[in-house]
């Protein structure tokens, strides 16, 4: 299904749904508020399903995967080869994100968008390569307006693929050395920030490079000079393959009323892009946790979206969302299985005289 | 077992054990420091249990319910015959935390300590009732110091008794109109703050009955002159028989290696306590979330944890320690689980030059 078709199929909420669900939240037995932010995420969760008493019992994490040019600018901690490494070992299960998702019952999703370096075989990763990973932005366009389109075109198909299969919860992950160059690029461009301001350590730059880092992004933006207006554009100059990726699955599962929880600041980059082309998407997402990376705070501001966790986490993956799924699961399950005051013949607080 | 034989069977975390865990944590494939506070607590569940690569499989949240006489005074937006009402919903799994317990794998002991309305007969509650209820604190003391120490060794021995069913983690939970006003009572005299500091809404009270509920407080306190270095006497004046159980729980589970998840603000007093009576129960201890009653983070503090979860949730029963407990889990499985940078052939970083 192409870009535009998806752009006009994200539905609103549904605010009779949303309004069952909320007197539902107040028949049931606690003092009214006392599960906090649960209680709206239920009622939230309600409006973008469709159903007054969702059940997610189906979960996948769509990790997408894809090298970055911007790499040879030494904009990262680890050398670009880890990419191909990471992805490899997602396939063997040994990665933070095959640990956490197995924890919490939730399938991973491996695609390789470009990752430089040939993969060996693996079964379960999905190849949608879209190129060798992106070209140097610093000096060229990341990659073609065409290049881009497929991105976020693919990501879509993968994510009604996994509709497929049956998914009611999906999460964002991501994996590519470079990436976090990328996503402070899109996030200055589409929030209207510095490069100073969201740009950090990544996986752990020194002081001195990310200094240098912020230097990259602010050179290539004056060249390129990408329209914030035009998240293709944007994507397009100063992107990457996994990001655009990223925003496809975003668009296709809000296409389909299903919940997407967002990791950390390379979900959020792409959540402002797919925003850009869909606003109606926001209403599908939910802010996993806040990153320790500064950009992804200023980003989940511009979605206007609060965390579910906190951690300090910077490892992307999809980690921080996939942590945050059982929460996700447990404010729906509440909002299900919970007896109300009259089902459990508990007495509710007298009428105030 | 009685309470001083327990007092000097706590052992300290295991050095040892948490460099080798601390070792792992460097090597696996990660950027060091990427998973945040998860690292940190791994470490200190190695530290705890004294093993390198803990399981926590086996969970249990311990929910004891019992009524408070200072109820009495309108200290509550909740009429006293809702502690037995909520039992009875526990029995039949239509509270919150049994809705939680069953997403996370968590199985839920509830333990009457001194419920005062009869209850029905409900095979899976366990009835260790101290008396039925505690007297008003308004006017004398709320329980004896015989009873005081009887909740205690209470707490122990349902503690024991868990650990021969197999329990790796262990959760506290509660139930008891007019709790707040005990642990805020509890925790203004073993911090040294004013009852206007700790004293919150509880259920939902509003203002004006906040101010009345911080001044049977302060009054009570005048009253009795609890002994801030006696937590024995801090109980038994001003405190609760589910208070004094759960102190028990902590100290059995802290003096057998088993992590403890701390829920809200009724747990914190009764961590205070436990802490009091032996130091080194500290160390075991784990905060689940930071409440939206004003006084937990007053014990939070005291205590020196910092939360995992920050949800505005105000509701005990153990909903916000056994929401935490599958991040305390992931903890301890991706310490156990993932590759290491050598296992995966991945790059680690270049040495700096």
């Amino acid at each position: 299904m192409n870009l535009s078709a998806i752009q006009s199929r994200i539905p609103e909420p549904d605010a009779g749904v949303m309004e069952v669900a909320r007197r539902r939240q107040t028949a049931l037995t606690k003092p009214p508020g006392s599960l906090g932010h649960l209680e709206e995420l239920s009622v939230l969760l309600a409006g973008m399903t469709g159903q007054t008493r969702p059940r997610l019992d189906r979960k996948a994490v769509i990790v997408m995967a894809a090298d970055h040019g911007v790499a040879a600018e030494g904009v990262s901690a680890y050398p670009a080869e880890v990419t191909a490494q990471m992805v490899a070992n997602f396939a063997r299960g040994g990665a933070a994100i095959n640990v956490l998702a197995r924890a919490a019952g939730v399938r991973v999703v491996t695609v390789d968008m470009g990752v430089r370096a040939p993969l060996g075989e693996f079964p379960n990763v999905r190849s949608l390569r879209v190129g060798p990973g992106t070209r140097n932005f610093l000096h060229e366009p990341a990659m073609t307006r065409q290049e881009a389109l497929l991105t976020i075109e693919t990501g879509i198909a993968v994510a009604l693929d996994e509709r497929s299969r049956g998914l009611d919860l999906v999460a964002t992950g991501d994996m590519g050395i470079g990436n976090t160059t990328a996503a402070s690029a899109i996030t200055a461009v589409l929030t209207g920030c510095t490069p100073v301001q969201v740009t950090g350590p990544g996986t752990g730059l020194e002081p001195a490079r990310i200094t240098q880092k912020a230097r990259v992004i602010g050179k290539a933006l004056e060249r390129h000079r990408p329209d914030p207006q035009d998240a293709v554009d944007v994507l397009s100059k100063v992107g990457g393959f996994e990001i655009g990726g990223l925003a496809g699955v975003i668009l296709g599962a809000a296409a389909h009323r299903i919940p997407v929880v967002l990791d950390g600041f390379i979900a959020g980059a792409a959540a402002l892009l797919a925003v850009r082309l869909a606003p109606e998407a926001r209403a599908f997402l939910i802010a996993g946790h806040r990153s320790a990376e500064p950009g992804h705070g200023i980003a989940l501001k511009a979605l206007e979206l609060e965390p579910l966790l906190e951690l300090e986490l910077r490892l992307g993956e999809g980690t921080g969302a996939v942590l945050a799924m059982p929460l996700v699961e447990a404010a729906a399950r509440l909002l299900d299985e919970m007896a109300t005051f009259e089902e459990a013949g508990v007495s509710d607080r007298p009428d105030p005289a």
